[in-house]
C-alpha cells in the first residue's frame, strides 16, 4: 500500500481527500458527484447506522419506506420549500429506452415521455405529508413518529467524498403531532440525540443551536443544528432537526379531529443525518499518519500482527493470538488476525495506522517466552508491553481510553479554537487567521448576516442554546443585541 | 379496525391485497407502481435484512454502496443485458427545474439538459463492473466478495404490491473470482444460502434448481433460483443467483495477472432476493383471517390483553402482565402490552390475527385467581389455560412450534400440489385444473418450452438440483429428455 499522503499543514484539503482514498473508505465512479462506498467506509456507515437506529427507537421512532420519486407538482406546493429544493435535482422525463434506428446503441423512446415529471428526492417532506394526508384523521392517529434509511440526490455543482455529493445515504425522521409544544419537543428531542450520538460514539464536541433565518430549512419554522469544528478552523453542520410548524400539514391539507372535536392542521417535524458524517469523523480526529477511528465506531478495534521468521514460530503465535481473540471476543471487543505471509510487519503496522484500527498488538518470539504482547495506540502512537493474562480488561479499559482521549482532544482544540470578539476588526482578523468559531454580537437581521459572509465567508452557524443572555452591540451596525451569534467559515 | 377480507376461495388476489393494506403492511403512493412500506411491513423487511445480512457476512461477504445512476452507454456494452434490463427503466435527462415564466409554477429548465442520460439503477452489474476494472490487477485483489442493499427501479406495466413494483428494496451480491470454478461454487453456494434462509427463517420450502436458458438472467451463463409454491397453486421465484461466467469482465474489460502470471478476464456471480420476499411470506402462511407470521420473522412475536371490568382489575393485570413480560425478553422474545381502553378484548384480538402475531396471550381476573394465562396460537388458531409459572420455557416451545408448524403445512402443500406427469394432454389438465408444480420431460429446447408456455401460460422453473436422472420422451415433441423440469404458472 502506498503509505504517503499529503500533510495537513501542506494541503489540508488534499490531505482529506488522500485519507479518504487510502484508507479505503470510498471512490470516485463514473457518475458526475456521485461516490461508491467502499467495504471499509460502508462498516463505519454501518456501525453509526446501528447506534443511530437504536437511539431512535428507544424515543418511540419506527422506521418506514417512502418512494423515491415525487411528483414535479408536489415541490410547488410549500412556497418556501420549492425555492430550497425543487431547483438543481434529478429529473426523470422518460420511461423507456430503444434500440437506436441506426443500429448504434440505445436512445431515450420519446414516445415514452412521463405525463409529469419525477424528481428524484432531494429530502422527503413533500410525498410523506401527502400520505400522511390519508393516515390521519383524529388526534387518535397521532402521533406519528416515522423514520426514513434511504438514498437523496441534490444536483451540487462542487462535490467532495462523503462531505458534498451528488447522490447519499441519509436517515430522515418526519413526525407528526397534535400540538406545536409536542412538535417543538420532538425537534429538540432529536437535536438532542444528534448531540450525545456526536459526542458519545464520534467523540466530537458539538456547538448545538439554533439556525438564523437565512440558514433555515426551506419550509421550517425553527432549524437546530449541531455544528463541529474541523481540524482547519472550518465548521461543519452535522446534523440538523426542523420544526416544520403546520407548513407541510396546510400545504398538503393534513387536518385531524382534535380532542375537542375540532378541526386543526397537524404539526410537524423532520430531522435527518447523512454520509457527511463520516466526513465529519475524519477530519476531527485524523492525522499526517492517516485515518484515526475512535473505538466505538471502527469496524475493528483491535488488529494482531504476529513476528515471525520461520513458519514454526508462525503457528506458535497463532495458536496464541487464536486465545487471547476469542477472549477478547468474549468480552465485546472485534479483532481482526494479519497473518498475510507477503507482507512485512512494518508494511502491515502502516496500513493499520492509514486505516485507523484504535489498537494494533504485535507479537514475536520473544513475547511469546515472556507472556506478553506489543499494544500500540493508534490516537497517541504510543506503545507498551503488556502481560497477556487478563488482556481483555487491559484492552477495554485502553479502548475507553482512547475514545475520551480523542473526544478531550477535540474539545479542546474546539475551546482554543473559540473566540469572543466584540468588534467588526477583530472579528475579520480572526476569521482571516486562526478561524475557528467567533461568538459576536448580532442584531439579528438577515440584511447584517450577508453582509458579514460577503465580506468574510463567515455564516453564522447557529444561536447556541447555551448561549446566556448578555447585552451587547452588533459588531456591523452598532444596533443592540441580547446574545451572542457563532459564527464560522463552514463546509 | 375493519376486520374483514376477501377470502381465499372468494378471490385470491384480492384476499391478498386486503392483508397487505389491512394488516398495515404497505400503501399505495401517488407515484404510479411505487408503494410506501409502513412501519409493521418495514419491520418485516428489517427481520429479513438482519439475518440474510448476518448469514452473508458469515459466508465472507462485505457491504459496499454504488451510485443509483448508470450512465446509459453502460448497458449497451453487454448485449444480452441490454436487451433484458436496459428497456423499462427510468431515465434522468435533465439536472435543474425553473420557475414557469408564466408564473405558473415549476418547469424542467431546458439548459440544464445532460449530456448522456442517466438510467436509475434496475440492477448494478454493468456499473459495478465497471468499478471493479480500477480495484482489480492481480489474483492478489480476489475474490471480491461484495453484497448491496439498495433500491432499484423497473419500469413494470401491471404491479403488486410488494410482488411487483416500479421501486423496490433488495440486495445484490457482485463477486469477482480467479477461477471458473470458484465463481460457479459461489453462485451455488449462496442459492443454498437463499434455500437456507426461506426454509429455516420464513418457514417456506423451496424447490432448488437451474433456471432454463429462456428464463436465465440476461448476461449470466446460468442462474440458480429457487422457487416456492402459493396457497393458489402459482410458482413464485424468491431469490436467484447467477454465474455470469466473463461476460461482464469482458464487457468491461476487467483482466488479471493470475498466479501463473498470465492475464486472464476475472470470473463473476450475482445474487438478489428482494422485499417480494414478503409477498411469498404473505402468500405462504395467511389465511382468511389475515396475516400468518412465522415467529422467526415476526416482529413481535407475543401480545398481551388485559381482560378486566375495572381500572383496579387493569392495574393488577398490568403488574403480572409487566412480571410475565420481563421473564420473556429475558429468554428473547419480543412482545407488546395492549392496555389501550378504548377498544374492547374481541376487537383487540381480531386486529392482533389480522396482523399475524403468532402468539396472543389474554390475562383476566380469574386468571390471576389462579396463576394462568390464556395462550392462543395463530396458527392453529387454538387456545390453551397454561401456568404462569415459568412462561418463559412454554413460550419459547410454542414457538418453536409454531415455526415448524408452518413448514410442515407448507411441505404438505407443497407435496400434495407437485405432480409427476407423463403426457402433454395431463400436463395440461392438471394446469389447467388443480395447478401446483409438475414435473414433465421436456426435450431441452426453447421452442418447446415457448410452445408449453403459449398454450398453458406454464413455465420452466427450474431444472431441479436433486431431480434424478431418468430417460423419458419430452410431453410435446416426444424427443427423449434425461431429466424431469418443474413447471408451473407462476407470479
Amino acid at each position: 500500500m502506498a503509505k504517503e499522503i499529503t500533510s495537513r499543514n501542506e494541503n489540508y484539503s488534499q490531505w482529506y481527500n488522500d485519507i479518504v482514498i487510502k484508507a479505503g473508505l470510498a471512490d470516485y465512479s463514473a457518475v458526475r458527484g456521485c461516490m461508491i462506498i467502499k467495504p471499509y467506509g460502508y462498516a463505519v456507515w454501518e456501525k453509526i447506522q446501528a447506534q443511530l437506529d437504536r437511539m431512535f427507537k428507544e424515543t418511540g421512532h419506527q422506521n418506514a419506506y417512502f418512494p423515491l420519486f415525487i411528483p414535479k407538482s408536489f415541490f410547488s406546493r410549500e412556497a418556501s420549500h420549492v425555492e430550497g429544493f425543487a431547483k438543481e435535482c434529478a429529473v426523470v422525463t422518460h420511461y423507456r429506452l430503444k434500440n437506436d434506428a441506426s443500429g448504434m446503441g440505445i436512445v431515450v423512446d420519446e414516445d415514452a415521455r412521463l405525463e409529469e415529471e419525477l424528481i428524484v428526492r432531494p429530502t422527503s417532506e413533500t410525498i410523506i405529508w401527502n400520505t400522511y394526508k390519508s393516515w390521519i384523521q383524529s388526534y387518535r392517529d397521532l402521533p406519528i413518529l416515522i423514520n426514513q434509511w434511504a438514498n437523496v440526490v441534490r444536483w451540487e455543482m462542487r462535490t467532495r467524498l462523503f462531505l458534498r455529493t451528488t447522490e447519499f445515504l441519509w436517515q430522515e425522521g418526519h413526525t407528526a403531532h397534535a400540538t406545536r409544544q409536542e412538535a417543538v419537543e420532538e425537534a429538540e428531542r432529536m437535536i438532542n440525540v444528534y448531540a450525545q450520538f456526536a459526542r458519545e460514539w464520534m467523540a466530537m464536541p458539538v456547538i448545538m443551536g439554533r439556525k438564523s433565518e437565512a440558514e433555515r430549512f426551506a419550509g421550517a419554522v425553527d432549524t437546530y443544528s449541531i455544528e463541529a469544528l474541523m481540524q482547519d478552523g472550518k465548521a461543519l453542520q452535522a446534523g440538523t432537526s426542523h420544526f416544520l410548524g403546520q407548513n407541510f400539514a396546510k400545504a398538503f391539507d393534513v387536518k385531524f379531529l382534535n380532542s375537542e372535536g375540532a378541526l386543526d392542521y397537524v404539526w410537524a417535524t423532520s430531522w435527518g443525518v447523512s454520509t457527511r458524517l463520516i466526513g465529519a469523523l475524519i477530519m476531527a480526529h485524523s492525522d499526517d499518519n492517516g485515518l484515526v477511528l475512535p473505538p466505538k465506531l471502527a469496524p475493528t478495534q483491535v488488529v494482531f500482527v504476529p513476528i515471525y521468521k520461520s513458519r514454526e514460530e508462525l503457528d506458535r503465535i497463532s495458536s496464541v493470538v487464536s486465545q487471547l481473540r476469542n477472549e477478547l471476543h468474549a468480552v465485546g471487543v472485534t479483532t481482526h488476525y494479519d497473518d498475510r505471509d507477503n507482507y512485512k510487519p512494518g508494511f502491515k503496522f502502516a496500513e493499520y495506522e492509514m486505516k485507523g484500527f484504535p489498537i494494533r498488538i504485535a507479537i514475536g518470539p520473544k513475547d511469546l517466552e515472556n507472556g506478553t504482547v506489543e499494544v500500540a495506540r493508534r490516537d497517541t502512537l504510543q506503545k507498551q508491553i503488556v502481560s497477556s493474562n487478563s488482556l481483555g480488561k487491559f484492552i477495554i479499559g485502553l479502548l475507553d481510553d482512547i475514545q475520551n482521549n480523542l473526544f478531550s482532544k477535540a474539545l479542546e482544540f474546539q475551546r482554543q479554537n473559540t473566540t469572543v470578539v466584540n468588534s467588526y476588526d477583530e472579528f475579520k482578523s480572526v476569521i482571516a487567521g486562526k478561524g475557528g468559531f467567533v461568538l459576536a454580537h448580532w442584531d439579528g437581521t438577515p440584511e447584517t448576516e450577508a453582509i458579514i459572509k460577503d465580506e468574510t465567508k463567515a455564516t453564522i452557524r447557529c444561536i447556541p442554546f447555551d448561549s446566556k443572555p448578555e447585552e451587547g452591540k452588533c459588531i456591523v451596525t452598532g444596533k443592540p443585541s441580547m446574545q451572542r451569534a457563532l459564527f464560522a467559515q463552514a463546509y
